[in-house]
């Protein structure tokens, strides 16, 4: 039976770019579905850059302007994979033209940007979502699965992290390809949109609702050179950000993020512990889950490393045999075979705009608490 | 030579007043020293429990006062390993007794409680300690070398966590042998002065003072049976406490204990991100120090995981051979020789009472703040 | 740059069909090479679930007999992964129609079924290679590269397992479809050419060839139904294998597989110990690599897990970010990597045909000594 | 209640003595018995030593001669802590003498004088233990309970590995006060008689007795300066030792020890797969146990790593809280503990002199087979 075409418009070729475009070129190699993603178009200022990316990736054309590939009829689905000062125009006006819209995390700088595109893909009623790939990790939707059937209880503490030391040397300059995360202007804000993001996402998508936080951020490199300008500048992102919140279930919670962790490259980690049953996951072993049952006898109760590389773990029919782990990528191809069955069923696949945006609400709180120095109630 | 005897009066028999009559018995027997604590008197209320105490650990005699235990001339040290509502008058008695005072941690039930007993031992002039153990485990012993060597660079974070998950069931009582901890009155409060203490006296120790901080505290039960009284009673205590806290050298910390952490039995863990390098430690493989140090070369970096059990790390030229691991009451083993050797050479072994105190200063604070929703300054 | 076609003929569609498949759809996205893989037409018996795959996959076309395949003009190179009764006839019948030659391991029943394919590839002069994947694991490489550069010094020990626990149940039937494993005249031995030829091909590599072998088998369940003749029929395959060896370097070696290991799904692991250096590496954990170097300081020694996902690290400057992992399929993309270049600069990659006949004769060694009870010398 | 007096003449003042004096001070703190041991007296030849190692713990007395030692009539117990060469004339001696004795392992440098120190203590009718103290660090115990209650099924596997690291530098010289197990006269063999002793030990106490063997040793070191003669001297130990086995009860057995395998101090490993659960055991961390049962539910299933500090678990209702964990000295007193209660209870704790003798038996054999590179089979 033909499959349908789906046809891919990508704004970006950087490292979003391109773990978004594997995933669409994937996906059908592993997936039984009815829709078959096609990289029809690749948009960007760049066009030297631009070029190589698409003949890398088997894209049939390119665009300068990405109005241009929003305005173009041969495409479905505009994918957002630019910086994140880009999302904000870029989503309305492909919403506006009716386009599916995929945008990567955060959805908007801050909350107000977000809940700007919100309206407009709702008032557009197109298909939409934000790339926060870490809940198709298979072992972190197995802890979703473990959750909601009850396993743990009733929950306590959450705690969560995402550790990184990549920008320590104050050497490295902020700005321009590959380092506007460190540009306030592009990225809106440092780690807490960057990394906490992803925390609280899986936190609320795991654990519920957040009641209230309190921050406290750093910025430890004061000034850097801009690649824009050449000369030192202030640098407005935070480098670290550490809050304390409560959930509206009771449970207290503990979240950090910092890029001046000597020693992590890329660690986020999740623990959950309930009445019953905990559990910690950890981004460095991506394939592996940590589950502690009370229930076990008790001589026997330990920590369970779970090798989530089995038939019956989420996801991972799909792939190849037990014990055979996948990888960091896997992730953004589940977050597609997803969002196409959700197309075809009709329920939608999550996080949607407006599910995103409850991520950014928070980010936005633990910010002004940072720099208020009080409690922030965060507001449903 | 013939060694001076230091001869001991113990208050208490419960789990420390083992722990530290372990120590005074076996560290002869492994440290040179001029000194050798003798096990003199054991002194308790319940006479049938204190026998049998002091007949296993081979004490020369009993009292049920302790205030003879005091006034005794043929007791040199008067060891405090009572709750901690004995600690003050107890304490204060010693010192004016002339007698030399350890005492099990948190010094006070708060640091209004810590002043006057620092006070009394300094008019007294009298050599004083409190036991926080874990500065003595060699793992963390090593830490402290690795960072007064300078090897860390300038540190950016640190982070504890004692974690436990002994009085989730809500059919536990409070109060009465075993289960003071659960009793405000008697501890003056829950995981803050009980585990938090630990963590902020080796944190300070590692890393320097603390300027404020912001705390969050939840008790999960809020009613148990009193074993006093036989009635549900109110719960004083705070069974979870985590804050967040500024260093003076301008790092930030993370600080988290809880008695609901499903699978941790006493999960004490650390971690200090240097500029240069790393160290992350834990009490549940307390033998070992995890150390990454940026300057190894580049394909080759990676967390070390250090067996300290070497002749050339701290102390364990006095156990065994390499690979051999020692234990966790050794510790306190460790703290009675480097006491002993304080009083040989008129260099106090740390903590004494004056640096205890600080710990209690800032678990105030912490309290304090969460009581107030307000950052909080610790006074210097 | 126009790209050159690489015409992919590939025989079989089960787990390794999907294995290679995969790594000729990726490897272009990923790395940059004159010649790109097309997958041109799939061949099998089963012409419905051929079909299913050739739709999957988007193969341009389907044989149901090889020997088609093998005439066809536009295949350039004929891939086999079928059984492994298969290779030998459609390995030949390649190389004789001049057809670049790629096979899946073990490559022969026996070593000498492996030396009729050598001399046929030989004769014809056309490139082939045995898919022995491990050896690019990155983790893997980095071992290779550390050795080669003479970290470790002289070798002394080892190391090698692969355990695994998919066929303790007695109830599994033998033969057909993805058991084919465990029938002896279709897989030519069991765990000995399926899991210990891993170990031996990678093992050579890494620390020269093997002198001396004494063997040990076992088949824990001597009767399973056969999914051919629906009757039970004796179990002609070994379940369980180990050896003891010594390899030309004086070192001495341990290898042992099994698939009644409970606990192990596909737990490949190697140790190797030299006079300065250790290598430690393990398959359920591919991504890292563990590393011990006495010439560490002594205090801050210890075992380093590496997480090989650096740029500087084999093969990972192709694919993400540090701390990002990639899985098992990848190291099949980077064989395939590798064979193209090897085409275009001539040297040919490695395993070719005549390598991996070295793993052929030391496992026919081990099987031999297992039956004889004596040691097998290896001749050169 | 009066304990009664178990009054020991130590011989030998080293590593053992150090540590099984340990055992006998200790064991009366922390367990219940009617006995309690006395160190009577302390012997060996170098009499300054002699005097500070008595002085250090305690003895009451010192010997020169062990024949006065064993004449005394105020001695219960004769404990052999010498270096091999002296069990088998002590032994004998002691148990004519109408001695307790207790023999440090290997109980003889081969199985022909265990066989002549079994028929004394047998014909003497004392009580006999040797110290093979493994058995009691409460994991392997746990092991062994978890194993007795059937929890494994079938064993289908045994790995044990016990590797070093500490004679790989060829300037270490052999023979004379710590380094007499580099001379074959004293020690009677290498690492087989040292380390694969425990080894064995344990194998066979859990997974019963061994029919066959094939070994392959090696002495990478061929020769070393003596420091009796002060002469390069042939080496006749084995640095390394492997054998591959068949234990009585059709399971397949893997032994490796080695002092030449960098980056290990003392990684003494076991495995045993069965059927339904396994489990694996490491000295380094000897206070876990990890246990993978195949029963659990399969979403959930891997391997628990079990931190064997619970009330509930073997011996540690002895010791501390749940969370903390116990060393390696812990083993001896448990050993002492057991080895009274059996005095008391006339069931004498394990291994006897008989029990310990099968191990010699085996390392024989082991040493035979390497030399002949023929199986060996164990005669009952």
């Amino acid at each position: 039976m033909a499959k349908k075409k789906l046809n891919i418009g990508m704004v970006g070729y950087g490292f979003m770019g391109r773990a978004h475009s594997n995933a669409f070129s994937q996906v059908s190699n592993f997936f039984q579905l009815q829709h078959e993603p096609v990289l029809k178009a690749a948009c960007a200022r760049d066009q030297g850059k631009l070029k190589a990316f698409a003949d890398q990736w088997g894209y049939e054309s390119t665009e300068s302007d990405w109005r241009k590939l929003v305005e173009r009829k041969d495409i479905d689905v505009i994918d957002i994979a630019a910086s994140n000062d880009m999302h904000l125009e870029i989503a309305i006006a492909a919403a506006e033209a009716g386009k599916i819209v995929m945008c990567e995390k955060p959805l908007g700088r801050n909350a107000a940007e977000s809940a700007k595109m919100v309206a407009a893909v709702e008032k557009a009623k197109v298909p939409n979502m934000v790339w926060y790939n870490y809940r198709r990790v298979p072992a972190v939707t197995l802890a979703k699965q473990l959750i909601d059937e009850g396993k743990l209880g009733k929950i306590f503490h959450y705690r969560a992290k995402f550790l990184q030391d990549w920008t320590i040397s104050a050497d490295l300059p902020q700005g321009g390809q590959g380092l506007w995360r460190l540009d306030v202007n592009v990225a809106g804000s440092g780690v807490t949109g960057d990394l906490l993001a992803h925390c609280i996402d899986t936190a609320m998508w795991l654990n519920g609702g957040i009641d209230k936080v309190i921050g406290l951020t750093e910025t430890f490199i004061k000034e850097r050179e801009h690649n824009l300008t050449g000369k030192k500048e202030p640098v407005g992102i935070d480098d670290a950000s550490l809050f304390l919140a409560r959930f509206s279930n009771g449970s207290l919670a503990n979240f950090e993020a910092t890029r001046y962790a000597r020693g992590h490259k890329a660690l986020y980690t999740l623990e959950i512990n309930g009445e019953k049953a905990s559990i910690m996951w950890d981004l460095h072993d991506l394939h592996r889950l940590q589950y502690f049952d009370h229930r076990d006898e008790g001589r026997t109760r330990g920590w369970r490393s779970i090798h989530v590389t089995d038939g019956d773990h989420p996801y991972m029919a799909k792939w190849w045999v037990p014990g055979l782990q996948i990888g960091y990528e896997h992730s953004f191809i589940h977050q597609v075979a997803d969002f196409i069955e959700g197309l075809e069923t009709g329920k939608p696949a999550a996080p949607t705009f407006r599910e995103a945006m409850a991520t950014d609400v928070v980010t936005d709180a633990v910010l002004k608490s940072a720099r208020t120095g009080q409690w922030e109630n965060i507001s449903a």
